[in-house]
């Protein structure tokens, strides 16, 4: 396909805004590439942060480049390589699009690859009518998936990979902070066969959506001891499982000092300091097992996420935002940037 | 069997030295029960801190006790409902006793049971002519392992422990730490099967005793850089696990950096306050799982140390001390005290 | 508690009904011992053998006997050495009594002990007013879960192991046979987090049972190819998992088939006669995993099976049939030979 | 790289032997390729298919083709897309290619890839002095491993993968089978912590063989009861785990008998009929895990077996033969077909 297209831009590096074009080329694919026409693409954190140009983005971003990753749209054209991707395959996208040769990706782990290349920041994005990808960094979708809700799959597959870390199967598990992704972790504990999931925030507004998708019991950590809570709820063993979304020092302590003697804790957020821990208590004398996750597994994350999405838990009108056409950006990340509640769309 | 016995008591409850009696009774067995006539008892810290009355010791030890539970002995008389062990087996013994009823104990975790009783704390123990216990709390040995070897085998099978959740098949591990625990998990990594062996400790005189045991490298980190040795080691790489037997917070948090990413940290040592942590570089974002591992699983762990006494890599000798008979205890207490450099053993 | 009660016996060894009697003495406990209170005990196949005499009958039961092995009930007094237990607990029974001591015991397997004891078989068991069983052989009843329920945790806990042999969680798992125990294999997985469920039986009559139960999709294996079916649902990838509840040869060798490469298959059902099987081609050529499972794993696979009772898939009523006085167990016992759909309760 | 080489080639479809050539181009590479000048490459029965046209080959070789996949040697030339290695770099290959984007493919399961391509089969191969391959698809050598050692990492990996399937760590291992693979799976069980290998075979000649390569105990199966043997080498218990190389459904079904309750079973040789197995008893009823094995997993099976290479045990002469220059191939080819009992080596 020839032509030109409507798109964002990041034109130079350096604080400054996207830029509306209509004059893009369509991107041209390789023999291994398909290319999509994009239906939804959801802003990220990240996308502020390449306006603001951040440390983060400062050391990443190769300016000029299209922006957006968290997308969802139709395959319409594909490269002489490709055999498993048609035109017309609805499909998402894995941003991370790893080397295929570093020790990681060797060894099944592409998704800490050491030499990841990120849609929308080092390769153009999906805030355009049009972006082309590797055909295996594509997730295919089934029909029960729409659009809007495909898009969330990236950006809240950190909280399904953080249920999958906790085996939650017949266990109880304490989630720790009721955003998006935490609803998410939520929804997931409970389709993947947790006995109960006990949810805490510190905000009491997040009761109804943490028990409509799927918490047990919601304990407002602002209001109450959620050790005490925790462990009366368990019998005085603990949680089996703990998965903390906030990123907190506090609630880190606390939700390790919730979990059973050879339970797990699973941190998903990412604390902004140094975190003091009493590691002889709460970690090693009770064999605890602390693990980090980062992203999303390649593709089992993604597998196991559409399952949930499917499954009678996940809501997801409880975590998706407004819509707009890709035309009227600055109103969507205005809303972005005033904290809308649920993940703000850009339909191009 | 009817009489009196040679013994050591910790009399009444506060401070103070064991007695050495000759006329204490022989223990009277009970239906699952065995009689052991012991041959071996290692001194433990903690048998220093029952003589010096520390909290833990005030908050546990049932006095008047006979201490010792690093034992090794023949099993002399057995109960009536014992049919698994025989007079004339040697054994070893777990002094944690665990329940059976409790959670832990009903899934497969007896070794951190809630309701642990301990031998030589809670209940009679070894430093005396016979001891009696639980039938199923004993450890059958082969003829390959020496009653010295034996009482080996509870004191240092943490260090068998930590190797064992290193996982270290086809792995390459660091052991921070050449104290006599630290060379244990070093032949165990490497009977298990670690590709390499980096050991590092702060002392030199450490380095021969690392290598004998099986260490492929031996870092000393008072001179050199651990990290820096490390990437260097594995190709800019990492380890693929680490376990710390020192409990320092700064060799944690070295070993924390030396693994690669979605590699393991295993505690062992066990600080003695809190530790700050870099979470969201050193372990979430890179997907490290720390675990911490406490005594020794029953019996998986015993199991193992036996075929790792039995292979090519562990030298008992290397972490053996003076040996005494029960009634020269105090000279053998003194010689822990003053800093013995392998296990002392009295033999009744 | 002294005096008598009603309950059932088996006599004298060899062929011969249970006699009913009102003056059997309720048991006396010992130390680790609870006295129950018997609220529901279901009639198993076993029972049935037991009358019959059959030659696995001939080997193990321990005549006289008061059988039954599938019950819940009251405790109503404890032994001195129990701890963990209060008259008033509502509870059901593991059947299966470990020895503690034997190599699978200490290796946490106590499911298959070497030297198990039988309830209703080795000892006297459930068809009474009272029963006593070790208290650590006895499963803690949340109010959710009704005595007619709790009893089917036994006989139908060998599906929810299976299902735990699946590994269902992301999965498409294929259950072969639709009676009891596949239902609950149906029902596990679904709660446990299988993306999908294919349930296949002959008997078109198991369809609506098998979708009500939480299956996706039912295959008359009478009428349709059980290999194309599967095929076709996984998009010719093959499920990820098979469970196989018929022990039939032919189901098996079809179930092997519909297993993609590097998938699970779970044998439940026992063949009566040796089955022959293209190992090269189904097994060890795709490397399938096929795992045997046998009763009921202790603890683990009794709180799973609670947590799928209270969950959105499993309908007790569905394996349920009718319940009967203790004194009318010949009608009961005839219900069972003539082949009722569900299990048959006798209530003391 | 221009120019012309020496090389085998199988020209036109149908049996008939290689054709020596001097005239053939040296292979051009593309972006993501390495040329590699190849120092030993080791003759496949494989190979012999392809000279003979059996059925397998039929359906498989796309001549005219280079044949020859078991191979080492230096790279020379990179592709402009290859970042990690280089010229002068040491290799071997991994001649199943995968696709990169088929379901096992995009699940950590290459080795099963749906669409493998083949070297020496599908594309050119190592019996001639260049060969080109993807980058990816090359294992990285360090320089304690020779060229003649590292052209058995290929067609010996199955043993190797054979023993990580069995998880020999501190378990006791039946090997049934000692040709070359099972010789090299009872090297790679005792390096990677098995407590004991038990080694039989049929032929008393392989005795000294497998003692040398680290098995503990040989059995001769012609002349002893293997059952009987191993019953009485673990206390009655059973093996932990058995590993067949053998094939044969007596062996297997002997096998499976050895194994204690709960143990592994893992089939890595092929059965050429169907095998008759008493499932119900053989497996079901003791929990066995069958697990089939195929090929070697990518990477984890080379990076073991390197290990196992320049561990205590494995010995590679005992498994390697003669070696010939290329032009010689047709002597070589006729000591395959005498059955030399060790590798034969090709050196262009």
């Amino acid at each position: 396909m020839k032509g030109t297209m409507a798109g964002l831009v990041k034109r130079v590096p350096g604080p400054g805004s996207f830029e509306y074009r209509t004059d893009l080329p369509i991107p041209v694919i390789g023999d291994d590439e398909v290319l999509i026409k994009v239906k939804c693409t959801a802003i990220c954190g990240t996308d502020i942060h390449i306006i603001d140009w951040d440390p983060w983005s400062q050391k990443r971003v190769r300016a000029p480049v299209v922006p957006g990753h968290e997308t969802s749209g139709v395959i319409v054209e594909t490269g002489k390589n490709v055999t498993d991707r048609r035109p017309g395959d609805r499909v998402s996208c894995e941003p991370h699009i790893p080397c295929g040769n570093c020790w990681f990706c060797r060894n099944g782990l592409p998704h800490i690859c050491s030499n990841i290349r990120l849609l929308g920041v080092t390769e153009d994005g999906a805030f355009a009518e049009y972006m082309k990808i590797r055909a295996s960094s594509t997730f295919l979708l089934d029909d029960e998936i729409s659009f809007e809700q495909a898009c969330l799959l990236e950006p809240m597959g950190a909280g399904v990979h953080g249920a999958e870390a906790a085996e939650p199967k017949g266990r109880i598990v304490l989630v720790s902070g009721c955003g998006p992704i935490g609803l998410a972790a939520i929804s997931a504990c409970k389709t993947m066969g947790a006995t109960a999931v006990i949810a805490c925030d510190l905000l009491e507004e997040k009761r109804s959506l943490a028990l409509a998708m799927g918490a047990d019991v919601f304990v407002n950590s602002a209001e109450s001891d959620v050790i005490a809570e925790v462990m009366h709820l368990t019998n005085s063993i603990g949680a089996d499982a703990a998965i903390d979304i906030t990123g907190s020092g506090a609630a880190i302590r606390n939700g390790l000092k919730c979990v059973r003697a050879a339970g797990r804790f699973v941190g998903v957020g990412l604390p902004t300091k140094n975190v003091e821990l009493d590691l002889a208590n709460d970690l090693i004398y009770r064999e605890i097992e602390f693990t980090g996750i980062s992203g999303r597994r390649i593709w089992k994350t993604w597998e196991d996420f559409a399952m949930v999405m499917k499954g009678p838990y996940f809501k997801a009108d409880l975590v998706t935002g407004n819509s707009y056409p890709l035309s009227e950006y600055e109103k969507a990340f205005a809303e972005v940037r005033t904290g809308a509640a649920g993940k703000v769309i850009l339909c191009p």
